[in-house]
């Protein structure tokens, strides 16, 4: 099978100019097929703010109420997502920005009120990938971009972008070897959080049990571990963590980051 | 060759919610491949208020500032692009959302600076659409649905939607008979502008000059009338000028509003 890189970028990547242009450079001049999944930013919190729409957070979690979920949809599906385009373009790499909703290509259910009504976010139904779609897409080389953007029955919904990332990589796994890359603004998954240098290379799924009943682990690395175990005990046969720079540059030679394995 | 239907709305329709919803409930109810695309609506110049983002015209066409290019990108390619692609697949209508940049299904050149600087406005590069993307989306039964923006190089454009949907005519008529209809708040193009009544039911090129000599159009319909005659001359099978609930309604069975012929 031909490898497929699935690739995640964060906020931190969105936020700074300068790191955004370089990994985008990089990104284009991978040879293999590839689709890259974009978070959010700091963005749509300043353009909030400018609109008059508050953000509200819980557990680290924002509330996607009726104005946020435009605000959203504008700056995650529209500014970001367009620039990202034009820029890949403008390297040669014919990218197609996408949400879940266009093509049909990821479906979720808003997500049950329960202690907490998150409002208008997705929970995705995995087995709703058009993988279809992005087969072909990527067939005829055309480079799939995704905002963090799903959809139910006419509605949009907020979806969280390692999840997006995790479930295309699962379901593509059926035609290509996926290598699903996680980026985000630290060298890899830490030992002790205060260490940079303390990044796990390898990291099986009983030795995260361990780490995670010892407590090792901070808050926001937990959904993307989660995510990263699921997708490597589903199918895909690679999956990362890390800084984009060392990522990108050594793919497919030398492992950086941290390499999640299965046993 | 099979009939392509390409379906061009303005910003009247986009205003207005009901009207919006009965419109996509129609075009999703085509049995034929069809495009949609749309123009901007008042929203951006509302939210531009909102943001401190002046509107600045020229001869009745918006000034694309940075700023305002941001906000066009946002509006156009994010919050009424993907509303409409949400709508149309809870009609089971399996629409993409794209700009120009998309796929580079069509390039543009920024508008030289002349006796005025346009900004960000894009003049379509002719022969520059990706036919071959666009054909094997459809073939797919995918859906495209245009935002008004296209792009050179990495920077997007704000780009005319009528300009749009009949360069696209003209480069699909090779694949596909193709139907090009306009919509637009009238019944027609009127001969006087203040009779709803006067829809002008056959216009071919000769009358054409000869009632724009006489001075009988108003500004509004002459750049739609301009792409309608480019159009029909260019290989299009059809061009329809008129308002979407009739247009709609009656499509391939009886001809309302304003059939623009060769001779």
């Amino acid at each position: 099978m031909n490898k497929l890189y699935i690739i995640k970028i964060g906020g931190n990547v969105l936020d700074d100019e300068k790191a955004l242009k370089g990994f985008l450079r990089d990104f284009a001049s991978i040879q293999s097929p590839k689709i890259l999944i974009h978070g959010g930013g700091k963005i749509a919190t300043k353009l909030g703010d400018q609109l008059g729409i508050q953000s509200h957070y819980v557990k680290g979690r924002r509330i996607t109420d009726a104005p946020t979920l435009d605000l959203v949809t504008m700056v995650y599906g529209g500014l970001v997502n367009k620039q990202i385009v034009a820029t890949l373009q403008s390297h040669h790499c014919n990218a197609l920005g996408v949400t879940g909703a266009d093509g049909n290509l990821i479906k979720a259910t808003k997500r049950p009120v329960g202690e907490v009504d998150f409002g208008y976010v997705g929970d995705i139904i995995p087995d709703s990938v058009n993988s279809t779609l992005l087969y072909f897409l990527l067939k005829q080389n055309v480079i799939p971009v995704f905002a963090p953007l799903t959809h139910e029955n006419g509605v949009m919904l907020n979806t969280n972008a390692d999840t997006i990332a995790s479930v295309l990589a699962i379901s593509l796994s059926k035609h290509f070897d996926v290598r699903l890359i996680f980026c985000f603004e630290r060298q890899g998954v830490l030992q002790d959080v205060s260490k940079e240098d303390s990044v796990i290379r390898t990291l099986n799924y009983a030795r995260y049990q361990e780490l995670l009943q010892q407590g090792a682990f901070h808050d926001g690395i937990l959904p993307k571990l989660e995510n990263a175990f699921h997708a490597i005990q589903s199918g895909v046969k690679e999956v990362l963590i890390g800084e984009h720079t060392n990522l990108l540059a050594n793919i497919g030679y030398d492992t950086q980051g941290t390499l999640i394995t299965q046993a």
